[in-house]
């Protein structure tokens, strides 16, 4: 397997090529479950998730010991329509943050056993403006697309992405409306803390941008309304399907950067998983887009992959179990 | 501190005497919380968490290193009704399974790192059979509070109670309607499998045994319908306050036990939260009762203290974000 994609031609070839879940391990991962020492389905959502995850892994009885945490950078143009409550500089400030362990993510990475790694994206050189100009040429954006997919652990066994970049729920809220019509408004959230102003302002910026592109594919959407870090996300998705990685999904940007895979290839989010649902108001819609549910409700806003990793312990919970207990046989427990 | 209680009425006056949170370590943990590299309530109920548990601990950046779970099992007279899809020597047959680390709940703690105990009730020796009969005497009572109030490690610091007895949901259904009324079939559910005519069976010989004992108070509904594992449990949960050690409630049975002792004393679950709503169908309305909101829902219902065991690695990754992120001022972020 190439460690980069030559042409977005060849990446739209990577996602429809991508492999599927092995089906042997998946229903061999179902005669297992049905004779660990529990009443059936006693163990809810624990069990799909095993079972899923067997599939994608190939093993009926997997190990989940080496996450992976990406977090990926990047600086938006569009900050120049005033639609974020934080200045632009706090995208580099929040990287140095996360290099020296004082993050949220670097928190909560550490709690799930995962590894971290941080990829800053031309910081100094934001997006251009998607409300007057597409944000990213095509080069720039198979750029950032291999930047994702170069950052995936080849040895990891389950990827997080996460994402920091002043701007950033603008250009998502402008891909989900691209992508799913509706309201401009019904899109655009609080961001990091907008008032209801800002946020009306917001969907106004959203409606004229997408008027303006009117993209037709999802790596189009990505292009004219990402950003180097959402398409880096996508990238990243990517990749670790290609390598059977399955995936936890965060919250809105990183929805609607996995949402532009599903409109280019509808089974391309097969090997994700929903984390958690934010509370940037959009999300649960997003995510009912993409019928996924989601593991957590917490009321989590933050990005950085943080609802996804926070997510982390569930699977891996979930795996153990599957893994991990004595059959009816095995402990001579009476079945009923 | 005494180690256990030499009657019903000190247990009473331990429940009446329960410490309270600390509220000067409380605040300067909300004064920490926000000046974290964050934007204000991002981490939605994780900062809510931290800083409760924090005022618990009565330690405005605490730790959380050393979670305990408890699994206490006992046999139920109730049983004869034939009110379980399994037969009551499944109860010996699990604990057997905990003890060699073969069940859910093994694993479970395993990924939250939590030391685990295991105690057998005098399970030769089940509870009377509480639809024509007291489950126990007030000696018997107060024996298994003890066995739960002795089996709290002091230097734990957080609590998972766990149980094990086939027949159980239904002397938890009956406490419930002892407790709060309504009708019995609003309280009894499925249990570990039963079919819509066992339930409706279970819930007229909860009915019946209401009506019987019609029970006064928390404790003596806890003596005519609990069993000792359901006694346990509340022994323990309210050693851990007096300890001043946080609890995390698990599903339909354990919050049944907490209810008995919130009827005798109405702040007697402060230290607690609700780790999980379980899929045991009256479990949702028995938290609403006693006003907690789950972290967890994803459609547990076995037992064993596993909802509860899932849920510790989010109040660790809480209190992870509280005390190990960096403030604004130490990172070099803008605030706004």
């Amino acid at each position: 397997m190439t460690d980069s994609l030559p042409s977005l031609d060849a990446f739209r070839a990577a996602l429809a090529a991508a492999p599927l879940a092995d089906p042997q391990a998946r229903d061999a991962a179902m005669a297992r479950n049905g004779m660990l020492t529990k009443p059936p389905g006693a163990l809810g959502r624990l069990e799909d998730l095993a079972i899923w995850y067997a599939g994608w892994r190939g093993d009926a009885r997997p190990r989940l010991e080496a996450p992976q945490v990406v977090i990926f950078a990047g600086n938006h143009g569009v900050t120049a329509q005033g639609i974020s409550a934080f200045p632009a500089e706090v995208t580099a400030q929040m990287v140095a943050n996360f290099e020296a362990g004082g993050a949220a993510v670097n928190q909560l990475s550490q709690v799930a056993g995962a590894q971290m790694k941080i990829v800053a994206l031309d910081l100094d050189r934001p997006t251009a403006d998607f409300s007057t100009a597409p944000a990213m040429t095509e080069a720039e954006l198979l750029a950032a697309l291999n930047a994702g997919w170069q950052a995936v652990d080849p040895q990891a066994d389950l990827l997080v992405t996460g994402e920091m970049g002043i701007g950033n729920t603008t250009s998502a809220a402008a891909l989900a409306h691209a992508l799913y019509g509706g309201a401009a408004a019904n899109w655009a959230g609080r961001g990091t803390g907008l008032d209801p102003e800002g946020v009306a302002h917001k969907a106004e910026v959203v409606a004229r941008a997408v008027a303006l592109h009117a993209p037709k594919t999802g790596l189009e959407a990505l292009r004219c309304l990402g950003g180097r870090e959402v398409a880096a996300m996508a990238g990243a998705i990517a990749r670790a399907r290609a390598l059977r990685i399955p995936v936890i999904l965060d919250g809105f940007i990183c929805c609607a950067a996995a949402a532009c895979l599903a409109a280019e290839a509808p089974e391309a989010l097969d090997h994700c998983v929903a984390g958690h649902v934010s509370a940037e108001g959009a999300h649960r819609a997003l995510l009912e887009k993409l019928g996924k549910a989601p593991l957590l409700d917490l009321g989590l806003r933050l990005g950085e992959g943080s609802g996804a990793a926070l997510a982390i312990n569930i699977l891996k919970a979930a795996v153990a179990c599957h893994s991990g207990m004595a059959t009816f046989a095995e402990a001579g427990v009476s079945e009923d």
